[in-house]
């Protein structure tokens, strides 16, 4: 894999000086990182220069030897162009064209036979039917799609708008990635070979996958078995009920897999299963700014006795565990708190908490050893005269003077307009979560990853 | 219920000009309407005048008819400040103040004492321990908490932030508020009485309630069968779970409720249960923006297989169905579409499909007479020079020329955060879905309502 993630030198075959054909898109694309290392040439029979780059005939004018080429020429051609990267011993390729086994039999049959061709002289194929790869650590964006937000995520997808739309989200949410892949049709590379590279690359801190068939099942469970006490794997399945399916295999001409049987494979070999898209963002969210927890103690703080019931609800519907406070706890925190208050978990501290509040609680939650996981949840008052980002600066005043030993969970409760609140979200690296559902949620993935490594 | 949504006068008993305090909240929110045609009476005994208006010592002093006295004073003061309303004759009382039924047994007592004082000279109480309630479509905020935006929704809520948050993502999702009451520890007016209300409100088209205990569960299950068939009415139940009871009942003092036995009810009755705040929040964006469709048949069209496979799988997780493609249909949109697009439900029209292609199919879906529903999928193309907000544009114009008979659910895959299509949205008065599940999930209200109909 390490030919296309980082390739000395690229071709672009089928570039095109149209902004309206995905040629374009994916030479631009290149284009945008003016420190890329990786050499690029343009192989076009239409111009003889793009974006002031000469552009060659065939592949076979390539004045240097090409680790990556990428194929973009119409269905028709891929097979004449095929053959020339194999005489030009070119060392991997990427063929973006969509026209083959997702629309019918003889695309099938085509594919096939190109997969056959390249395995004989032993170079490897990713796609057909794919926005191509991306490697954001070295700025390589070899795809047509935006170039995903750089970071320590690392995906293998089996779609390619799934890729461009979770890159929507992981912008939102201040998310990176290190590495992406979309195997398209996967005639050759699948997910076990993205997998085992993954597993061995330092930057890969975090591996998702979005998946929608698998032929070679016991191989990829094997490979997850591996790497999962190593990295989280976090995995959603497309194609999970039988119109699912159906769409699917249109979709990647595969044929859709049990889900049923998968899932508790998936299960059993440690990766967390997400059942929809936004669970899979929260994932990549909570591993990428949280600590696993040492033990499953729950200990909540709030403002609003409305987001701490619904919370409450939603821990127990997902088996999580509130801790009983202490008398040690229940001593130090007693001086911040009005008379008003109870002094239980979850502590409703009513709508007068401020920052200086919810700085001394989070704080003495952090620091107490009967809590393992401390969830300041919040409404943003809108009286009072208070800043909409206090009680969140003072949240995270605490979580860094405890060094962030332990997971925070800020749930900030319908709060994804608040601007202030998001900016010095950003420059501390800190998540915010935004409904008492997406807070549980956070913490489920967080205990399974504990009980994982206990 | 007339006297608390419409008062001709409204005193505000513990006003100050302190703005660290509810009852200056309370106040600033009153008069931030300059043509609020109820007029407004301060009581105070720290004051003589507060923002220019006049202070009176006592709500005895004040020389005109109280319709609504809104009492803010310390818990202790309460019972005092009572008298001198029932001296007064004041038609309505609602006591913002906490520290009653929530923190134990003796407030308990207490607030059951004022609510029996009251109830013996015919004067009705909302409250305590509540934020107060607002009614937009007069602009009067009669609450410490933000004015929700104006619009069609009528919310009773037990909790007080819980309609603080709601109001945040109403304000995202471009969604309104008629009339706002939280009840609070509902010593009198209880969810019953607010709901009757409602009924009978033409400006109440969509009602929610935020509950977390209820006493007069069969008062209520009766109300709730005769309002359904005129209006939606949806639910959100906190205190769901045993800690979710255990919290609620430190938060509104009520000894809460089985779930499993009110769950039953509440379906049968017909209302629209949700299960967590995203729901309720979808669930009322559904109400407000679409007509109940005549029948269950999806039609989806898309850019991205992806989502469509994820769409398909939580239809079919909701039991939702999807259309055949009839003969017609199937003629009508092929000259629309690149021969690498195979005719079939979800229609993958791939990347290049742009405006005028999702325009097209959607008004020819529109127009079937074997589709009830069109759900256009789109992840936002990165891409071929497209415009952000093109394919949306495309779709609403095909809504309006069918006259907006059939509900659409445009699904824009994580697309948040593109100022120009949400600014369309807004101006179109349309709606956009940004997840498949959250897609199906409106699909399964409107098919709940339309099985409710027939």
């Amino acid at each position: 894999m390490h030919n296309f993630f980082f390739p000395k030198s690229i071709a672009v075959i089928g570039a095109t000086a149209n902004p309206r054909k995905f040629g374009n898109a994916v030479t631009i694309n290149i284009l945008k990182n003016k420190n890329l290392e990786s050499e690029l040439f343009l192989v076009t029979q239409k111009s003889t220069e793009i974006l002031g780059l000469k552009c060659y005939k065939s592949i076979l004018e390539v004045p240097k030897d090409v680790d990556l080429a990428i194929i973009l020429v119409p269905a028709k051609a891929v097979d004449g162009v095929i053959d020339q990267c194999i005489e030009k011993q070119v060392k991997r390729i990427i063929i973006v064209t969509a026209g083959f086994g997702e629309i019918n039999q003889e695309g099938k049959k085509a594919e096939k036979r190109i997969a056959e061709k390249c395995a004989k002289v032993g170079i490897r194929v990713m796609g057909p039917n794919c926005v191509g790869i991306q490697n954001l650590d070295i700025g390589l964006n070899a795809s047509f799609i935006q170039a995903a937000p750089p970071g320590i995520i690392s995906m293998i997808s089996q779609s390619g708008s799934f890729g461009c739309a979770s890159f929507y989200a992981m912008e939102r949410e201040n998310l990176g990635c290190s590495k992406f892949a979309n195997i398209g049709n996967k005639v050759d590379i699948s997910f076990v070979e993205v997998l085992e590279f993954f597993r061995e690359d330092p930057n890969s801190r975090i591996i998702c996958i979005y998946m929608e068939t698998i032929e070679d099942g016991r191989e990829f469970l094997k490979s997850l078995k591996f790497i999962v006490p190593i990295k989280p794997v976090i995995v959603l399945k497309g194609g999970r009920t039988s119109s699912g399916m159906k769409a699917a295999s249109s979709h990647t001409g595969s044929i859709a897999t049990n889900y049923r049987m998968l899932k508790t494979s998936i299960k059993q070999a440690g990766a967390m299963l997400c059942e929809n898209a936004s669970d899979f963002i929260t994932a990549l969210k909570t591993f990428s700014f949280l600590p696993v927890p040492k033990g499953e103690k729950i200990g909540v703080l709030t403002n609003s006795g409305g987001s701490s019931v619904l919370f409450s609800d939603k821990a127990e519907e997902f088996n999580l565990k509130l801790a009983e406070f202490s008398d040690t706890l229940k001593e130090r925190i007693s001086p911040h708190l009005i008379s008003l208050v109870k002094i239980e978990n979850p502590l409703d501290m009513i709508g007068v908490a401020g920052e200086e509040q919810y700085y001394e609680i989070t704080k003495a939650m952090l620091e107490d050893s009967e809590i393992d996981i401390v969830v300041p949840c919040l409404v943003v008052p809108p009286f009072l005269e208070m800043k909409s980002d206090e009680h969140y600066r003072g949240i995270i005043k605490a979580w860094n003077e405890t060094g962030r030993l332990k997971p925070i969970i800020p749930l900030i409760f319908f709060g994804e307009d608040f601007e202030d609140l998001k900016k010095f979200a950003k420059k501390e690296k800190a998540p915010i979560f935004y409904t008492p559902y997406e807070a549980a949620y956070a913490i489920k993935m967080l205990v399974e990853r504990l009980k994982l490594k206990n």
